[in-house]
C-alpha cells in the first residue's frame, strides 16, 4: 500500500525538492502536481531536472484539487497555506513548509509578519527534545525554516544541558541563493551573486530570529536572546550555520563534547564529525545529513558550533519527508539519502 | 542475495562516485575499499559526503584485498589497471574505469598512451548499437570516458542512419574539474577556475578523441574525423558537449529529429527534449540521465546537438553500475537515480 | 582640456562598465548619467561598485540631457539607440554600444531584428584590417557585439592570410551571464546559473552570427559560413571562442602562426600567447586584453582558435572607449589597463 | 623622478597582486621581480594577467637581487621575511606582507608562531587612530592581514568612541580562497571549493585573533576579547567580516552611527553606506575600498557591522601600495583605483 501525496507549489523550489525526493520513496505515489501562475505547464518546463515526473502537468493550486490525498505538502509563499489548509479534512497530513504555523506566540507572529495568526503546529524538527513524540500521528506539521533548522540543531544541546549563556548568542549564517527562492529579483541574478557575499537582513529584522530564540528558549528554559546574522553565499545549496554562545563558568571542553555526542548519538541524520574535521555544505549537498563540530573557546569563554545542512533537503523538503515519515509510521529514513552529492 | 562488490581507487573522485551509487543499490553490499598512498585512513576523512560508510577503512589496492568478491571497480589512474586486472578471477565482473581497455587497435592506443595495448574489453555504453547486448553475462567491461559518453551520444544516432557527412565534424566540449581529478595542482585550485573558463589538450592531442572517432566510426560504417577540444569550466560536475556534423544533402530538420528520437526511444536514461527545450548540465547533477537537444542549422549546413551529463555519474560510475547491472542481469536502473539535484 | 562625455543606459552592465572604465579615464570628463526607469536614482545604489560616483544622480535617457557634451555613449537595448541617435548633434562622437547600426546589409537586419535598418556607421574593432583608419575622426561608432569582437579576432588573421576555407567554420563560445545583461529572467538567477552550463539561441537564429559572418566575409574576400553555438557558462564576466576552420591544402603549422602573430605584432590589446600557452578569461578580466592561442589539428585538417575576452571590457565598454580614443585623436590605450584581476 | 621597486615572492598571489597595482602605478618603475622555485622563468607563464610584464624573467630571492631599489616588497611565507629585511639597506623602505613583523607581544608571536619575534614594525592600516602618521618617512612597514584589515576597520570607531563593551566580540569572516594563497591542497581544488562552504582554524587557533585583539585593544585602551572564526567562500576574491559587540548601556543607534561616520569620514577608500545599503564583495573587486554598513539590534543589544574587502587588494597588496605612497610622501591614492570590478 502506498500513501497519495499532492504537492503545491510544485514550480518552486521548496516544491521541487519536495517531489525530487517523494519521486524515489518507496511508499507513496504522486498524485496532484499544483502551481499558481504555472498551472497548464509540463512540470519538465519548470523542472527539468525531474525526468521521472517530466510529462506530469501542473494544476491549479486548489483546496479542490489538493483534497483527496493522504498527504498535502504545502511549499506557498509566507501567508499563503493557512487559508487552504484551514479548509483540507482533517484526516489529511498537511505538512506546511511556509512559516504561518511555526511560532507559538501570536504577538511575535504579527510583529513580524503583520497578519493575524494562524494557530501553531507540531514542529517538523524531529531531533530537539520531545519533537518526534509530537510528529507521531500528528496531522498538522509545521516545516522549520532552513536557518532555524540549522540554528536549533547547532545549539539546543548545549542549551538542554545547561551548558550555555542565554545572553550574548551570536548566529552568523552564509545560505545558498536557493534559500531565497525562485523570485527574479536583480540582486539574485548569477552576475550580482557569483563571486561575490553580502549580508541580509541585518540587526534583529529577520524573521528568523524569533523562530530561533523560540526553539533555544524551549531548551534553556527561560529566554534566549539571539543576534542573527543571514549572508548570501555564491552557491546554489547549502547553508553554513557558524553558532557561538558564552559558556557557563566550570564547563570544560569535554563536557561540551560530551552534550553534543549524546545529544545526536542516536539520530540517523545529525553527525558529529571526529574531533578536528569541520564541516562542508557539500558533504551534504541533495542528503538529509546535519555535519556538526564544535570547538571551546577558552580564551573567548565561548563554544562555537559549525552546521552544515542542504537548505532545501534537511531544511526544507528532507525534514518535511522525515517528519511525513514520523507521522505516517513509516521508517523515519525512507526516501531520504545518506549519501552527499559531492564534489 | 546480494553481490559483494570491491572498490578501488576510493579516495578520488571517480572512487567516491561508485561509493555514492553503490550505497544506495539494493543488491549489492560493499566490500573492500582500497586506496594507494590513503590506505588505513577512514573513509569518512576522504570522502566526507558518503555518511553511511564514513567509519570504513580503506586497504591497499592489491590483487588479494579485491579478489573474492563478485564485482570489481578499477577506478585507477590510467595505465595502472590493466596489471590488476589480469590477476583478477576469470569469474569476476571486473570492471574499469579507466582507460586502458577501451581502444581496439593497438596502434592508436600505443600511439597515445605510450604502452603496450592491454586489449579491449566490452564498452560499457549499452545506449550504442550492439553494445548492450555484448555487456550481458561479460566478466570486463570497460568504462568509457566522459567525454566520449557525451559525444558519442550526441552524434551516434546520425552516423548510425547515414544522415551525416564524415568529415568536418567538430565537437567543443565543457567540462566541470572533478574530471580533471583530485590532482593538487595550481590550475585545478579554486583561486583559478571560479570565475572564468580555458581550454587545454587542444589540437587532436586529447586522448579522448580516438576514443570518439573509434565509435562514431563503428557507426557510420566508414572512418569518421572529429576536431575536439575539450574547456575547463568553473563548475564541480557536467559536461556540456556542443556536436556538430555537416548534413547530408537531402536531409531535413524532421529526418534528423526522428533518427535522434528512435534512437533513444526506449532509453531509460537518454531524453531528447521537447523542441526548444535545451539542457543544462544542472538538470542531470548527480543522476545518471542524458538531457539533449538538437536543431537543424540550414544556412550552414550542419545539425548541432546540446548533449549534458555528469561527468562523473552517467560519465563515470553511473555508467559503471548502469553496465554492471546488465552484467549480473539486475534491473538495468538499479540503484540509479532518475532526477538530477537542482538547481 | 578634458572631453565631456554622457553615459546612458547608467545602471545597466554596459553602462556601468562604460563609466567604471571613464572614471579613470584621464581625458574625460563625465558629464550625464542617465537611466530610464531608474532616473532618479543615486547611481551608487544600482552600481555600488563605482565609488567615485556613488552620489551621482541618474536623469532621464532624453535627447536634451545627453546633447550638449562632446561624447555621448549609448547603452541602450537593442532598437532604441538608432532614434536617439539620429537626433544628437552632427559633431557630437555618439558611440552605440547597441546592435542598430552594425550590420551593413539592410536585408540581414531585418530578417533578425525584424525592423527597418538605421544605417550603417564604422565598426569600432580598430584590429581588424582598415577599421582602425575609418575611426579616426569618425563622429559616429558602433561597437561589436561581445561575441563578435572575439570570433572575429579569433578568425580574422586566416582569413585575411587566404588560408581557411570559407565553409564549416565552426565556433563555440562560453559566455559569462553578464552577457545577457541585467534582466530579471529566472534562468538567469543565481541559483539556476551556479555549477552549470547550457546552450542557447543554438541553430543558427542567434543574432550575432550575420555579424560574424560580415567580419569574416570581409576579411576573406568573400562568403564565410558560420555555424555558431552560445553558452552560457557559471560566471560573470568573459568570453572563450572557441573557432575553429578547416585549414586550405598545404598551409602549414608554422604558416599559420605567422599569419596569426604578424596580424596582431603591433597590436596593444591583442596578445598571441607563447606557444602551448592557453588563454585564461580570468587573465583579461576587467582589462582591455585579449588572450589568444591556436594550434593546427593535421588529423582533422582544421586549425583550432582559442580567444579570450573579458565581455563587458573588450567585448563592450573597453572596445567603446578604445575607439572612441581614436576617434578622439587620443592615445588609443587611454583609460584601459593592461592587467587583468585574477585570480 | 620614478621610486623603484622590487618584489618578491612573484609567482604568488599577494606578488601577483602587488605587481599588477604597481603596473599602473604612476610614479613607480618595477624592478628586480623574485621568486623562490620559480626563479627563472617568465612572469607571463605564472601571472599570465599581468600583460605588460608577461616577458620579465623572475630572479632568485635574494638580499643581493632585491637591494638597490628604492622600495622592496616582501610577499613570503610568514616567518621568512625577517632574515632577508633585517640585511636590506636601512634606507630602503621595505613593506613586509608577512605576519613577521606585525605582532607587538614578543610571547604572544611565540605562542603563534614558534620562533623568535624578529620585531614590530610600523603597522600599514591607515585609516586606524594614528597609525597614518607613523608611517609617514617610515622605513619599514608590516602589511596587516587581510582578516584584521576587514576586522579592525569594522570594529574600531565604536571602540575609539566607548560604545562597546569589551568581552564577547564575535567576528565570523568569509573569505574568498586566495586568502589561502596559491598552495596545492587538495582542500582547495576548484572540484572541493565551488559551490559550498567551510570553517576553519575554528576556535582561538587562527592566527589572525591576537592581531585583531591587538588593535581593538589599542583603540579601547583596554583589552578586548574576540571569538573570530574564518570561513572559506565559493569566491576567488573578497573578505565579508561580520562583527559584533554588545553595545554599552545609554548608547542608541544614532550614536553608534555618528561614531563610524565620523571615523571614516575624511577617509578616501573607507566607505560607511548610507543606511539601508549592505556592502557586497563584489563592489570592492580588485580595489583598494572598504564598503560597510552596521545596524543596531536593540533586542540583541548588540551591534553588527558588515565589512566588505577585497582580501588581496586593500586586505594585502593595496594596503601595501597605500601605505607605500604614505611613506614616500606621495599622493595616498595613487595607483590605486576607487571602482570595483562587477559585476
Amino acid at each position: 500500500m502506498t500513501f497519495s501525496v499532492a504537492v503545491s507549489g510544485a514550480s518552486g523550489y521548496a516544491g521541487g525538492e519536495v517531489l525530487r525526493l517523494l519521486a524515489s520513496h518507496p511508499e507513496v505515489s504522486i498524485g496532484a502536481i499544483t502551481a499558481h501562475s504555472n498551472a497548464g505547464s509540463r512540470l519538465g518546463a519548470l523542472q527539468p531536472h525531474l525526468h521521472s515526473l517530466a510529462e506530469r502537468e501542473l494544476t491549479e493550486t486548489t483546496v479542490e484539487n489538493l483534497a483527496g490525498h493522504d498527504v498535502v505538502f504545502l511549499a506557498l509563499p509566507h501567508g499563503a497555506s493557512a487559508e487552504i489548509a484551514a479548509k483540507l479534512p482533517e484526516e489529511t497530513l498537511v505538512i506546511d513548509a511556509g512559516a504561518d504555523h511555526r511560532l507559538e506566540d501570536p504577538l511575535v507572529w504579527e510583529k513580524f509578519y503583520g497578519t493575524v495568526h494562524a494557530g501553531t503546529w507540531p514542529y517538523g524538527l524531529p531531533e530537539l527534545p520531545g519533537h518526534r513524540e509530537r510528529l507521531r500521528e500528528a496531522k498538522r506539521i509545521a516545516v522549520p525554516g532552513c536557518y532555524p533548522t540549522s540554528s536549533l540543531l547547532a545549539l539546543t544541546p548545549g542549551f538542554s544541558a545547561g551548558l550555555l549563556e542565554t545572553q550574548d548568542v551570536v548566529i552568523v549564517a552564509a545560505s545558498g541563493t536557493s534559500g531565497a527562492g525562485k523570485s527574479v529579483k536583480v540582486n539574485l541574478l548569477g552576475s550580482e551573486v557569483m563571486g561575490g557575499m553580502s549580508p541580509y537582513g541585518v540587526g534583529g529584522g529577520h524573521r528568523h530570529t524569533p523562530e530561533i530564540e523560540q526553539g533555544l528558549s524551549a531548551a534553556a528554559g527561560e529566554n534566549v536572546q539571539v543576534s542573527f546574522t543571514p549572508t548570501l553565499a555564491p552557491m546554489s545549496r547549502g547553508i553554513l550555520a557558524t553558532a557561538t554562545a558564552r559558556v557557563k563558568p566550570g564547563t570544560d571542553a569535554a563536557a561540551l563534547r560530551r552534550a553534543w555526542a549524546e545529544a545526536y548519538a542516536d539520530e540517523a541524520f545529525v553527525h558529529l564529525l571526529p574531533e578536528g574535521q569541520w564541516p562542508h555544505t557539500k558533504s551534504v549537498q541533495g542528503s538529509n545529513h546535519v555535519a556538526m563540530q564544535l570547538a571551546f573557546d577558552e580564551h573567548a569563554g565561548r563554544v562555537i558550533v559549525s552546521c552544515a545542512i542542504d537548505n532545501l533537503t534537511k531544511g526544507t523538503a528532507g525534514g518535511a519527508v522525515q517528519s511525513m515519515n514520523i507521522a505516517l509510521g513509516l521508517e523515519e529514513t525512507a526516501g531520504l539519502t545518506h549519501q552527499g552529492v559531492a564534489p
